[in-house]
């Protein structure tokens, strides 16, 4: 196992820099048997570490990224000047602190940046999978992170943690495998996909699908479905942010021109941000991912017999809860769902909403007011752990 | 002026078979000028109306329709089994009572449902306008919707009265002719369209834009962008109920099959609704006049100094402002930033915000909780009308 190498750690808060490592597992003969009763092998996982591992190996802290995210959560790549999309709060004195802990984030199974995807090429034809690629959900992708920590020789995650579809993850774990996971932070997430969620996540995937250049997903290496993916992009983007956040950031400031325009040109500030943002995506996000990514997202459902409790039946960690008031895409109400949930099983659980104008991104923005209680928390279990509690 | 016959009216609480009238204005040599400084004419007006102008012509409302709706608002077209789209409001003994109320309703400028717009033929080419079409604003179509009054010989309306779009025209009304306006009834709208309004507006506009069959415009008669016009339906959908509503009505049932489909065809009861949905107003609605529509929206801004209160200045009209708890689309704070800007100017205001979890499609469903409201309104202005305190 690789610890990445801290340069730079400490004297600015940084782990320096940090670069993305490779594992590979399911190669031939083994196959994944996916939720879906298909198989998948060799899956490739693309993941980052922060941190060192201690010698019993409980120090290990899994974080878990969102949709179109990637593995690299803390520090900065080699000649890059923006850091890992988490960086925030993992760090040395940060709220994970990698003076304490050894931090891992892998790119989720199903993307396209660097983990197997419907990018990668299948190799029983040597082409890329396109739709080829079998359908994959949350549980399948928790099933290869479990392999990865299995591989690093550790046994138990002393936190599993993420937001958004890094929360749905990080419950995940704490399901499917309850002896492995001391402790969960979920964060802006839910424990099963609504119909107003799935229902936006339709409109990206229609908006991909709809695109002539999608090919039913066999574009790679022509025309990339872009016109639909900005849409999708664009959609995804507004939910996001928040009513109040994009009036704060935007208003109705025009852009330049200092009158309306009156033609089908932008007027608004808000509408060339949507359109700036959603061209970068293009070029850093795959089409097919972004299909497949939501489906596993809309398939998510830790109750599927339609009763929370039992869902969390058999869990043993710690949870930790935070949701943010202006977020409507994963709105509080859900969170406080899922708490009560949690303690009709008796769990150890704190939660708290914090007061923030930014919407869902809050939990990528809202660092202070995240890091205290996730300092408190983690410092408590851990005090806890060394005093025999645990 | 003719005086739709009433048939079956009183029995029912239906204002009975209605029929759509057409008023052109702007014949040569004259024309409008709209707000752009561009020119045009002739312009057909189609409205229905319901109930009976008194001797003095006192007793006109206009109720107006949102951005996609049309002149129909009550009763029902020859052979057709569906009423218009506020029949629940209007007709003999309802909120807009026709046995004591002329009601108009009246399709808005750029509209395709009986009104000049894209899809009408420009009599200078003989061919549809496509984007040859000018811009037009709510303040222009307000100004048609006045002209027509005038040619009606009402002075004053009684009530300009709408939700949504249409809430939009009432307070335009107001503005725009202060001395012609009674009262406003204002619904689930606001006074200046938001950045969040805008960007899902934008999405909808790139979405037909984005597709291939929409040709700049120039559809008519070929393909038309069906798939681009169905995207911005399904978004507009999404906007217009609920995460409540959408859960109440959908939840994750799955549709057709007793399993999850490990596939991109639908899974959930809310992706087909939305298609169904989609593929429906495709049918019935010109992709242009969506174009068109959502600009005058997104241009609407009553307080274009930025100070909603000085923009209310010299407005006389008695008002009532209704939101619901669960319109995310034109949340309840909206309505109370107007009401304070009201206010602020001495004027007659009454506003409640409806507990509903309708979202904002409310104004069309809350029915009883909204006639309580109007009704009280209306006989309250009424009665000191009688009494010479108006």
């Amino acid at each position: 196992m690789t610890v990445e190498t801290q340069t730079n750690a400490g004297s600015t808060g940084s782990v320096g820099i940090v670069a993305p490592q490779y594992y590979t597992c399911y190669e031939p003969p083994h196959e994944l048997v996916l939720k879906s009763g298909v198989k998948l092998g060799p899956i490739t996982l693309a993941y980052e570490t922060y941190g060192k591992l201690n010698s019993d190996k409980s120090n290990a802290i899994m974080v878990f990224h969102t949709l179109t995210s990637d593995a690299h959560a803390a520090g900065f790549h080699q000649d890059a000047t923006k850091p890992g999309w988490w960086d925030g709060m993992i760090g040395p004195d940060k709220a994970f602190d990698t003076h304490k802990y050894f931090v891992i984030c892998i790119n989720v199974l199903g993307s396209c940046k660097g983990t197997t995807g419907p990018a990668s090429i299948n190799p029983k034809t040597g082409k890329p999978y396109g739709l080829g690629f079998p359908f994959v959900t949350i549980e399948d992708m928790v099933i290869t992170q479990k392999n990865l920590t299995d591989h690093l020789g550790i046994r138990k995650l002393f936190c599993a943690a993420g937001g958004s579809m890094g929360g749905l993850q990080a419950l995940e774990w704490a399901v499917s495998y309850p002896e492995c996971v001391e402790s969960v932070i979920a964060i802006a997430t839910n424990p099963r996909h609504t119909a107003q969620q799935i229902a936006l996540h339709e409109v990206g995937r229609q908006a991909i699908m709809s695109d002539p250049d999608w090919h039913n997903g066999d574009y790679y290496g022509k025309s990339i479905p872009a016109k639909g993916l900005a849409l999708s992009r664009m959609i995804g983007h507004i939910t996001y942010m928040s009513d109040k956040s994009m009036d704060e950031k935007f208003g109705r400031k025009l852009i330049g021109k200092e009158k309306l325009g009156f033609d089908f040109s932008h007027d608004f500030e808000v509408e060339s941000y949507l359109k700036y943002r959603a061209d970068n995506f293009v070029q850093r996000f795959d089409a097919n991912s972004y299909l497949y990514i939501t489906k596993a997202l809309d398939y998510f459902d830790l109750a599927e017999d339609g009763d929370l409790s039992s869902a969390f039946k058999g869990v043993k960690a710690s949870f930790l809860v935070i949701s943010f008031s202006s977020d409507w895409l994963y709105p509080s109400y859900q969170s406080k769902e899922m708490v009560r949930a949690l303690k009709a099983n008796d769990l150890d659980v704190s939660d708290c909403e914090i007061n923030s104008s930014y919407g869902h991104d809050a939990f990528l923005v809202e660092i202070k007011g995240q890091s205290r209680l996730i300092s408190h928390f983690l410092n408590r279990l851990h005090k806890e752990k060394l005093h025999g509690k645990r």
